[in-house]
């Protein structure tokens, strides 16, 4: 899965200590794959998955639009290249004063869930564009889907009726299906409840024009996933069947499934030891963990391909940790992780896959680590 | 429980956005206690708990000696003042690169928990002196002991028999009772099994000097909890019930027990909402949340006390939630959190006990919001 020019890089610029490096070239491959999966949908990139700035001058070039998360993404999305036209503020959670500066940056599309959330648009940011998030199962999603986004379908009228009565634009419905969403028809129950927001609005003579269908695209890691092309066919076919030939607008936010196979983490054993003479499992300590960038890892929940130039020897499973004082910094324990068994202190390892959600999530400096590093080719 | 001193500083200086706040007269008054409890012990503070330069400063001045974690957080305590042989090399898993280096830097005692890192030792810091972590069950820690670190006695013994084969000088044994201990006799199983080992090494004419009997030590959170004299009385006697009159050295190591009361974070409420009309329970959105700095409310496990102007209000319990557009980032849901039902957007928090594992977990620049600041007074 990790390219030629990624494996190049590391072996002729041998960057010490753990780093993520991510391809540019396959970031236009996922970029013009989604866009012929989705023809119609506008594609607004989830700046938080990866904010590095030769990313989003790569997809600002592309014509890509950008859901952001805060106003530091929504300026970083900015100095890429895009304009304001081009940017979501996709957080339903926003301070006042954020909304107020995103609008003077020129923003006006925003995201919302509550009432509340509501009242500070119409104060911060008169006259812009809203969408309500509803709320989602995330039935077949890897990475949690708690509730903390949305609001139940009924609510998501009120508050747009509410937006309207303020003097804002109630544009649409979002929803998101779950990250890493490995369910083709996923999105179908979300449109049938995104459709019937539409009818009781525009029974109120209040005609949404937007559908945000979120993210959700997965990345391979151990597992094969369906093409983004399978879940055009299927998103399109949703939409058809829930809104027959009056199409909305419709918006994609892909994050993981733009630039999660883009990049490979290079990291070394640090440590390979047993606790007693007779444990089946050994232990293989890595020098990146869960407070260096693998968060996802928390309850095991993304299970990344790991390479070693060792994978052709006997394999065993392996307890996998990280190289913190922290008990909790162990990567993969109540399944362990087969590696080889020839492997040894100080082997490199590629860690597949890693493109998104890494350098971000990576802690400023816990136990003095300095964060994860990264080199985008 | 949070000091006038912090107090003041918040109403007076007003900084925007969350910040944590420590007051270095805490830190004095926690380091007199715990020499008081342990007069014999020597005290390693662990700076990962808390590396601001200001409170490794004090510390050193102190007479506190370090356990460190990384080369990083050796160069930060001999920076602060503590020369090299009050330094402990505490992670068990180090690059042999990062052991000569701080070899280089004077530093020659090194935890140990297996073969390998022995040999690693040997190798770039000849001489040095090393204990071996044995495994211990963590019962009664509200912060999750994983196996990560530590071998069985029976290994311990070999490991440090090992160790003065390969001339380094066999030192001692260090265990860890798990973080936020609140079992006064957790401390008891653990030194017997140190004794033991001592025991089976001075068969072999090795004669260990060291017990480290790690951290643990609680602070304040909800709960009240046992003082470090109640510690020390109850360490005491179970070093006196394993070791008779042949007490040895002893070295303990409080990270959270040093600086955990010493700071409060002031947030900001910026939602209160429901996610529909049926809904009992409320969601309080914070400016600061699972990767901002409260890292240990992951699986709910260390319940911090949050303090509002509005605590003479009726309560209900409200799921908690971090700013960013991650599902995963909710503090409290499992078990609700009694917030006061007049509490409203833009209100101000403060979040009590936080002076360790804060800022140094809090993520880089995810959803591009800026780490945790921290100011030390």
């Amino acid at each position: 899965m990790t390219t030629a020019r990624i494996l190049d890089f590391i072996r002729t610029r041998r960057p010490d200590g753990p780093c993520l490096v991510v391809d540019l070239d396959v970031v236009r491959d996922n970029f013009q794959s989604f866009r012929k999966a989705l023809p119609d949908s506008a594609i607004f990139y989830a700046v938080k998955a990866n904010p590095a700035p030769e990313i989003l001058r790569l997809l600002a070039n592309l014509g890509s639009n950008f859901d952001c998360a805060s106003v530091a993404e929504i300026e970083m999305a900015l100095k890429a290249g895009a304009t304001a036209n081009r940017v979501s503020y996709g957080n339903t959670i926003k301070k006042e004063r954020d909304i107020a500066r995103a609008h003077a940056l020129g923003v006006s599309l925003f995201a919302v869930d509550s009432h509340e959330e509501v009242e500070k648009i119409a104060r911060a940011a008169p006259g812009a564009r809203v969408f309500c998030r509803v709320l989602t199962d995330g039935e077949g999603a890897e990475w949690p889907l708690s509730r903390k986004f949305g609001c139940v379908p009924q609510m998501a009228v009120d508050v747009l009726v509410y937006a309207h009565q303020l003097g804002l634009v109630s544009h649409g419905v979002s929803f998101h299906v779950g990250s890493q969403m490995t369910k083709l028809d996923a999105w179908d129950s979300a449109l049938g409840d995104a459709k019937r927001v539409f009818d009781k609005l525009a029974q109120q003579g209040i005609f949404l024009k937007m559908v945000n269908m979120g993210g959700g695209f997965p990345t391979r890691y151990l597992k094969d996933i369906p093409t983004a092309q399978a879940y055009g066919q299927s998103i399109f076919a949703s939409l058809r069947k829930h809104f027959g030939n009056q199409l909305p607008e419709t918006i994609i936010e892909p994050g993981r499934g733009m630039v999660g196979n883009a990049g490979a983490i290079k990291a070394e054993v640090v440590l390979v030891s047993r606790k007693s003479d007779e444990d089946d499992v050994r232990w293989v300590f890595l020098d990146i963990g869960k407070f260096g960038g693998l968060a996802e890892t928390m309850d095991e929940a993304i299970r990344y391909s790991i390479v070693t130039a060792r994978d052709g020897d006997a394999m065993e499973p392996c307890v996998l940790a990280g190289p913190t004082c922290d008990s909790a910094d162990v990567l993969y324990e109540k399944t362990p992780y087969p590696m080889p068994v020839s492997l040894t202190i100080g082997d490199e390892v590629l860690i597949e896959g890693t493109g998104a959600y890494t350098t971000t999530y990576s802690a400023v400096a816990f136990n003095g680590f300095e964060p994860l590093r990264s080199y985008v080719i």
